[in-house]
């Protein structure tokens, strides 16, 4: 099974309005909410890729409850209680022109003792895993190297991680030996301060990352590893919602990993994962007949040395 | 024990940001949330002024749950649970300019079975019951004669009713003859067609209620009833947030009527407390030592009957 962490989760809710007035009053038209974090919303798209996974994290209060309750509906879960109310993100979206606006409340503080009781529980799943994804960022009261933790003791069980996160985790994750980090573009250049992803992908591969794949939006994925330096594009622009485009390439990741693909495959897929995520209008889905669309057009290049040696 | 009743309570969430900026995402800096609705707002206040009343009305779901924990932290309760989730109102406040973008959920789906169950909760507390304030918005399912029902089962117990209402549901509560109702310019109007505040009063009256308070913010208030017609006006416009302030103001007329007052000590008071509520930042709150310095420069003026009986 894959182990999905989410450390920060939230309740993501969804206002429809006519339009965005500031300095003014508004009637909202639907009201949608959905657990969300990064984690959450990888368990999602493999739950929709008919691969349940068990997902983990930390979450409290009303919030928490109604966080788990949804979860509930689409996987399996072992969540940890924290005292703190978790989280709540709001998007308020005009159905005037479609655009968003959102707003982000800030993390929980997690305790010691409740991070202590999470790792714990943690390490007890990966007697079962067969690959972890440690996805999002962290909440107040966790130690920057919380990720890099989690995947040592995955190390301890050989289990593999996936790690998704930015800036100095990434980095402190990235020494601990990941099978695979994912960032972004600016993900990485928070962490490595290089503004190009060759040479950001270079530095984490060389701190101790296996595999580093950059997503680039509309510009596809740049992968790094001991399988060599690949590119893969996605066939068009599409345009839509790119909010759970990377849950969606990060789930293909997990998938690959643990069906032992090929590396071209993987890549394939993810591309073509996030791509079809895009044309969903929620974060954790995607639109499965774009997918079946987009697979056999994802172009998937193997980069020559002198490019990849530089 | 003063009776407030909230048929449509709600979750007040203030978020403090740095500034709104459309289509973008936003780091929450703040957040504080209590319950409201017009009818705790008022209880709210009567709890500031040593006063505690009773608040009842109608909560259900999680967000249900937190309105109630609230509202036990200020005054005794005896709200009724329905199956459909209480309301959130959000307030977006940046803290460049001071100014707030408010997003109002649409309120629970109320049954009939759950109205009749209200109602009979209600009649129950009209046995220790010296006045019974009904006041905000009327949530989907209840019948538009709601307040009028309830003003009816007042009158059985020959316990006053205040209520604080706009449109159709003012008309149909005027027409049952509680004590006193209280709207604002824009809820007269919407009740009875007229703009002019004196010959909205006269209608109002005409119908049934017994006294008409017409507040119009830093005019003051208007008051018509067999007492006369009075006009009450602050001392000076105070700046700051009027939500809130027609609360103050039903809260100081639920005081007036149950003291005895003389009802120009009642309109002083409402005029005072309505404008210490607007020097204070959060609706259900009120500036005490503004409260203290207002007070004895409200000008009251009986107006004659020339004007009155025009």
């Amino acid at each position: 099974m894959i182990v999905t962490v989410t450390l920060n989760a939230a309740l993501d809710v969804t206002y429809g309005i006519d339009r965005l007035v500031p300095h003014s009053s508004h009637r909202i038209c639907t009201v949608h909410q959905q657990a969300g974090g990064k984690g959450i919303n990888v368990a999602r798209v493999l739950a929709a890729f008919d691969r349940h996974a068990l997902v983990m994290g930390l979450v409290g209060g009303a919030t928490g409850d109604a966080i788990r309750a949804e979860i509930a509906s689409f996987s399996p879960s072992d969540l940890v209680d924290i005292a703190a109310e978790s989280r709540r993100t709001l998007t308020v979206v005009c159905r005037a022109d479609g655009e968003a606006t959102t707003f982000n409340e800030p993390g929980p503080m997690v305790t010691a003792e409740e991070w202590s009781r999470f790792s714990r529980r943690f390490a007890e799943s990966l007697d079962s895993a067969k690959l972890v994804v440690l996805s999002g960022s962290l909440p107040p009261g966790l130690p920057i190297s919380a990720y890099a933790e989690l995947v040592q003791l995955a190390h301890e069980h050989e289990v593999p991680a996936v790690v998704d996160v930015g800036g100095e985790a990434l980095m402190a994750a990235a020494r601990a030996r990941p099978a695979a980090v994912k960032p972004n573009l600016s993900e990485l250049t928070e962490a490595t301060g290089s503004t190009d992803p060759m040479e950001g992908a270079y530095e984490l591969r060389a701190v101790g990352a296996q595999r580093v794949v950059v997503s680039q939006g509309a510009s596809g994925l740049l992968a790094v590893g001991d399988d060599g330096t690949w590119r893969a594009v996605p066939p068009a622009r599409v345009s839509g919602n790119p909010t759970g485009a990377g849950d969606a390439c990060v789930a293909a990741l997990a998938v690959g990993l643990t069906s032992r693909w090929s590396w071209p495959k993987t890549l394939r897929v993810a591309t073509a994962l996030s791509a079809a995520a895009v044309c969903a209008p929620v974060a954790g889905r995607y639109d499965a007949a774009a997918y079946r669309r987009f697979l056999p057009a994802v172009h998937v290049e193997e980069l020559d040395a002198t490019h990849a040696d530089r």
